[in-house]
């Protein structure tokens, strides 16, 4: 008996093609007005791994022609001073996007820094507003690693109306965002969470399921229908996914990797989006 | 064979509770204060059903010791002279609440003439940030029938966690917001609406149904599932509801009647909501 094998859903060629689309833009931005996308990135304190994450976003804006400017605060910094320097960056017409590198630390108010982007400088998709926005299919940027999950479907040509799209997790910036997104492409959407009574019969009916939790291997094989289209938007110590990619493979008809899946349509996004404010910021002015 | 007959879900009593309540508070808040709450209503043009509907929600304001401030508007009038007026009332420190009627006419952005209304005084949750708000469970008023929707699954002892909830219908003032009210309470949430395939099927899943679609008995009491709580938030010509009564009630645990069930409960929430928005508006000033 021959086991079928599910497609791969390859992220890394999407997002490479997206930020050469997105570079040439950047580029023509340049040769047009002088001014070329500036993206600032704002960090709070020092922990190794935003620090790494922070880098590679800028290394990555540097080779598509996108300035990037950083603002290094120190952990103590308090809430205050993390809303006046956003605040500052939004006011600034030399900035066209800004990130705030999340966790920010448990003594501040981490939704009044955010609150603090502009909704045109909002490339991150993090403010109430762009949540709003996806939720209502009204224009906006979106928040980027769902950004990346719409785009790899449609890549891979997943018509989504009339199907179960199951959602495992509901964080503010991936979860609740890509459920919303989904619904406004006609899916029936489920959100399924850490207390969802039997997950697993829920995951069964999933036509597209998306899993979010950052658990290694939380979902296995069994538990996927056969021909389902699997999102692993989990990134996990010793880049494993939320699914146990082995055996759902063997089960679905498409499915993200881990790592090369939707790792790197993120950054993509983010890029892109760059690109898309800095372009209507300018011709406004 | 003993039929059972589900529990009804009285929406008139509760309502009454909680408009006693607000009226309390209303004079407490004028003895105290010298100022009443005042709701300011804004109708554009003469639609009958929003005319009556504006009047109702007048007079039990003024019951319950509620001013309000009435401007209507002609059927012509531009996005930009609608945003105006209600732009002035956000800023007026007379008006502690805003209710635009819905529908504003096709030729006006509603969304724009939404987001005009000050967040703090958005007691009908209908802007993108009171939107979001709820998505995300932070404080700020909440959309009125969803919020009627909670007040009646807590007086009558729901525990939503890990219950699987589906809501019918994902309007931005109905569906959208109580899905997302009934997630941050932890129940597992599905979203449905006229793409979906099989909607019978998903339905017979629900221990927690709250239709929102407005088409008279369109969920039969055959895929009510044995047990179930059953909201109905349907209200179509003739009292009927989106749930078949009559065989609903055979199966559900617990029912919503229509009438007397969830509508009575969004005028209360509208009520309680402007007098909480007074509250913390004069305790400011």
């Amino acid at each position: 008996m021959e086991t079928q094998q599910a497609r791969l859903m390859d992220g890394t060629d999407l997002a490479r093609r997206i930020t050469e689309t997105g570079a040439a833009a950047a580029e023509q931005l340049r040769e047009r007005t002088g001014v070329s996308p500036c993206l600032a990135t704002v960090l709070v304190g020092e922990d190794p791994a935003s620090v790494t994450y922070v880098r590679m976003k800028q290394a990555r804006c540097a080779k598509a022609g996108i300035r990037s400017r950083h603002v290094a605060l120190p952990a103590s910094v308090s809430t205050g001073g993390l809303v006046e320097a956003v605040t500052a960056l939004s006011e600034d017409p030399g900035v066209h996007g800004i990130l705030l590198q999340h966790p920010v630390g448990a003594h501040i108010d981490e939704r009044a820094a955010f609150e603090a982007i502009a909704p045109e400088k909002d490339v991150d998709g993090v403010t109430m507003r762009s949540f709003a926005a996806m939720g209502f299919g009204l224009p906006g940027f979106v928040s980027c690693t769902p950004g990346g999950i719409m785009r790899l479907l449609d890549e891979y040509g997943v018509d989504l109306a009339g199907k179960h799209a199951v959602v495992v997790g509901r964080s503010p910036i991936l979860g609740k965002p890509v459920g919303m997104l989904l619904l406004g492409r006609d899916a029936t959407v489920t959100y399924c969470h850490s207390r969802t009574v039997d997950l697993p019969s829920v995951v069964r009916e999933a036509d597209v399921l998306v899993a979010a939790v950052g658990r290694p291997r939380f979902i296995g094989g069994a538990d996927i229908k056969r021909g389902a289209v699997v999102i692993d938007a989990g990134y996990n110590p010793g880049n494993v996914g939320d699914v146990d990619f082995g055996s759902a493979r063997r089960r679905a008809s498409l499915i993200t990797p881990v790592p090369g899946g939707v790792g790197p349509m993120t950054v993509a996004v983010l890029l892109a989006q760059t690109v898309e404010a800095a372009e209507r910021q300018l011709a406004r002015s």
